[in-house]
């Protein structure tokens, strides 16, 4: 096990209705003018907003709305809210949606005080000292942004989807779940969210950090759970039990609870970045396409992990070879994102003829020659892995 | 799934040497004169103490120590260390220990600013509303109080072992977790460590909530975590991995990670107390007698999740009925504990003829006239308990 921090010191309030306490969490974690970010108008419709903005006016918190961020967030949405806070003197960020709404949040609440440009913190040239305080009030279980330091944005200009990392400064004050808010989500979007779950465990468990026992344990755990409950959460979407399982296994997946003490991976998350760059789409699909391909390539040159995941969250014992065993365990995997409607290869995303070449200049350009830890991935590697998922 | 709250705001700081890094820990978390509270001689014997206190000193904290913290810590400590926190003017509460010195550095944090007598939190008579900050220095892992908001003191004065759960208060705001200062714990104190984790999962475990999908298999996943690093522990003491795999167990099965929104029980824990309190058995030990007993009784009465138990954790497959299934799993149990060399019996424990009508009595007088919630316990029921036990 390698020496870690662990830190999580956000609040999370779970449970029916809960999005009424939201003005007093913002006045307890110091807010009296905040702005309240959010995405479409679902939020608007399903009268979320309203009962969010009417809990904020009894607990006396001045506000005013940034509204319409878009999936796969961009840095023109992210200018344009650091412009509005500043105008507001606004004192705290208030999400309500799901990662992309929160990850605008954050990199609003980082490049506030900060006086040069907040790409910076993006582009690796420099680190965010201080921030804003964010609350969320969750209305996606996915991107497991609500307990993140993490924030993901897109730079327009070339495309780049870049993440910014942090231990602490952009970790949630507090995060108000209510699955019942999650009801309406359509069966694509619950889909996705399982599989960026998934995936969050997946680019920890697969690490070649020794006597890792209760990260390994908890991991399987946690996707065990993911691929019971969300066939659940399709079929009923009423179903609460399920919904709030999968709400809590999204925050669990990456908030730091599952791989502790574990070097961790994410080439595969890099490489679906880049394809949600230039494709559009949505990040959850990318990665049911890009992870398979990634795990088969692992099959064939580092089978350990893929091996004891085959047998223990996927039932898989015959097989005469550690290879066959992990080959079987992606079959798996393929046949439960077929299951929930996900894609396994770009045509089934609906990229008939991706520009591969494009897409791995864009990898190495952004992270560089070598990606990934598991193994580390040079360009003939990922271009293979690609090549893998068409 | 039970509407719940996680709160987990402690910076838990893992690795090697990481005792190092107290002095500025002390300080980032605002203080300056700290009580260094510790046990019997083995921190000292072990060159800990020393390191710990230069830290200080090099982080320009000053100090002074209280030792001497017993197993199964007393009232009358707290009450010496009250003493000495107001004289000294302490800001800060450094526990150098395990459960027992922690569970004495948090009764006395919250008795400092309390005008009445602190025996009033664990009596129910009042809540605290403030405390110092504590931070940890661990070195057994067992108790999991370096992680948890809740403190158990022994009040001398009738033997009343009494604990004391708050959410937020007493929660550590840094917990520095060596795994290589559990190198020379005795393999007795490494089992009844790994004994009491068990037990804190198992406690959140078997509960009536249903749809507890992530909890049940996040529960699962670190009992086998513990079933499978506690032989590697005790049989090679300088197992890196073992200890740090356990230590990390101890935390997450009391921060409040396994079992979130399930109804809890601690009947077992409560009946252990007053064995404890009244006989001054080791808390790991006792529960090692009490808890497979419990089980028995339970596996007659609500077998649901004991077979669910026994057929994930401990893998039993055969039984024609599930009642079968779960009293093997009881019986698996039960060879782990006698394979770490614990007692599962009152006579293996030392105890060869218990007073059970004073342990119910006391039980019930501390408790009420029900205990615990998978079943709700009267006295027949927790005096056939401690018969099971014999």
């Amino acid at each position: 096990m390698k020496d870690f921090t662990f830190y999580s010191p956000t609040e999370f309030v779970f449970g029916r209705g809960t999005e009424h306490q939201t003005g007093s969490l913002v006045r307890a974690y110091g807010g009296t003018r905040a702005i309240v970010v959010y995405g479409g108008g679902s939020a608007v419709r399903s009268g979320l907003l309203g009962r969010v903005e009417e809990s904020l006016a009894e607990a006396g918190v001045e506000y005013c709305e940034l509204g319409g961020v878009q999936p796969n967030p961009t840095d023109a949405k992210v200018y344009e809210g650091i412009d509005l806070c500043r105008r507001a003197k606004a004192d705290f960020l208030l999400a309500v949606g799901g990662g992309s709404v929160i990850d605008t949040a954050k990199a609003m609440a980082a490049g506030v005080p900060y006086s040069g440009d907040f790409w910076d913190f993006f582009a690796g040239r420099a680190v965010p000292g201080e921030a804003l305080p964010v609350g969320v009030v969750l209305t996606i279980p996915a991107a497991g942004s609500e307990g993140s330091g993490n924030s993901v944005i897109t730079k327009l200009d070339g495309l780049h989807k870049l993440s910014l990392r942090t231990p602490k400064v952009l970790r949630p004050a507090f995060a108000v779940m209510d699955p019942a808010l999650t009801f309406t989500l359509p069966a694509w979007q619950t889909a996705c969210g399982a599989t960026d779950m998934m995936a969050h465990i997946m680019e920890r468990y697969f690490t070649n950090t020794e006597a890792t026992s209760v990260a390994d344990r908890m991991c399987e755990g946690v996707m065990l759970s993911i691929i019971e409950e969300t066939p659940k959460a399709m079929h009923n979407p009423d179903d609460y039990g399920a919904r709030a399982n999968l709400m809590w296994a999204g925050t669990v997946a990456h908030n730091g609870t599952c791989g502790v003490g574990c070097e961790e991976d994410w080439a595969s998350h890099f490489m679906e970045h880049e394809v949600s760059a230039v494709y559009g789409v949505t990040h959850g699909a990318g990665l049911a396409v890009i992870f398979p391909a990634w795990l088969t390539y692992m099959a064939g040159h580092n089978v350990r992990k893929v091996e004891q995941w085959a047998r223990r969250v996927w039932g898989v014992w015959a097989g005469a070879d550690a290879m066959s065993v992990a080959l079987e365990g992606v079959a798996c995997f393929k046949r439960f994102l077929h299951s929930i409607g996900m894609p396994v290869t770009f045509g089934e995303l609906g990229i008939a003829n991706p520009d591969i070449s494009l897409l791995v200049d864009k990898l190495h350009e952004d992270k560089g020659e070598l990606v990934g830890n598991y193994i580390r991935l040079d360009r003939k590697a990922t271009r293979e892995i690609y090549e893998l998922a068409l």
